[in-house]
């Protein structure tokens, strides 16, 4: 028989990777390869740990339970991606895991839950914000796994702000109507993308950041949009306009 | 008891919108308005219809499962919209329905379902379509509601398109890798949007795109997304670049 083929399987993992490096599975992992996806010891997997690059890696050491992979061969080695944080007020359910799933697949490095006087959903299970940023990293290629921020209120996460790091804002009363004459001219650097809740921004709220020297205001046109839908435009327009979409 | 206010509920209707019309309720909208929303006669809500503008409208005789609405006075006059089809590969179940609402909050005036080499879902609900379509347009303001057109095959969309209509589609090898420098000096007039299935265009679609003189290709970033991604992503660029967020 011979060796087999590598499957389509690609699986975050915490382990450093290296070759030859050994990588015990999880329960949960373990359970995946084994008992879902029916791979048998030789089979081979793409894994990433968000540091190391994406390696291909064999299962060795399968049980019902328990498995382990030996880490054979660099695929593609660690790129760093944009510094691009998005910063959002949480939403319900479903569209939370969406964002956050949207969010990674655009690249994002950090993602930070705000709280503002209109958000409507309080409390945030961040495990499943993580465990969401980490599927939609595994099925869409991406390297680097973004990271979970607690959630703050909105004026602590000002004042704490680092003045190096541009803060674009969605306002649907920016008074530049076109978002990429907005973005022109702003120069590379470390960037924030900030979507409100559903209601929009408190005014006290938006008077706060339009005060910032470190804070832009975008349109996002002149329909109203879920939030879910403002976070993937907005976006999908810093990186083309100051990202690596260029 | 002074007069009801204004609820927030706002409904698509078929017939035509005029100071005094009276419309007749489907019993899937009385349903809504008066066992689930539990408004009485005299209660006042938003009615459109795609063609007349936003209108104020009064409850008038309520029963159980009937109702009719008077349509009192126009809040908003209808206003076209840009004009962008996005033409798109159906996706399977959740994510069709959330990639026809985020096209309908962005603005498209027609979704045509185009199928594929590698399309997975070949069979598509238009009336599920069509329902999620009015549902967005409901819930985001939206005055006008997309068409929704029977699915095509790829070569027979082609062979029948109107050359006057510029066809921007998402191509991962696409030569100029910033979609913003692919779009500037594209001149404005009617658009489609692209987007193709999962597995991405055949090389003998790709080719076929890329011959027709109406076609421009755009990268959306390095790294890979899910349809229903792409399809906000370009349509957020389309209307900063083109469209109507100018």
């Amino acid at each position: 028989m011979t060796a087999e083929k590598l499957t389509d399987v690609r699986m975050f993992v915490a382990a450093p990777l290296s070759v030859g490096a050994s990588v015990t599975c999880t329960p949960e992992q373990a359970n995946y390869l084994v008992n879902v996806m029916r791979l048998a010891a030789g089979a081979e997997i793409l894994v990433f740990n968000g540091r190391d690059g994406e390696w291909r890696a064999r299962l060795a050491e399968v049980g019902k339970r328990r498995c382990s992979l030996e880490c054979l061969a660099l695929v593609r080695p660690q790129r760093a991606g944009p510094d691009v944080h998005y910063v959002f007020a949480p939403l319900k359910h479903a569209r939370l895991d969406y964002m956050v799933q949207k969010a990674t697949e655009l690249g994002v490095a950090h993602l930070q839950p705000v709280l503002t006087r209109r958000t409507v959903a309080t409390r945030v299970n961040l495990e499943r914000m993580q465990a969401n940023a980490i599927e939609a990293a595994e099925q869409c290629g991406v390297l680097r796994v973004p990271t979970v921020g607690e959630p703050l209120k909105l004026e602590a996460l000002l004042a704490n702000w680092d003045a190096g790091r541009r803060l674009i804002f969605g306002d649907e009363a920016a008074e530049v109507a076109s978002p990429l004459a907005a973005l022109a001219g702003m120069a590379s650097g470390p960037l924030a993308v900030l979507i409100g809740p559903e209601g929009g921004f408190d005014p006290a709220e938006r008077t706060l950041l339009l005060e910032k020297s470190y804070a832009t205001a975008i349109s996002l046109g002149p329909r109203v949009m879920r939030a879910d839908t403002a976070a993937v435009a907005a976006l999908a327009l810093v990186n083309a306009a100051l990202g690596d979409w260029r």
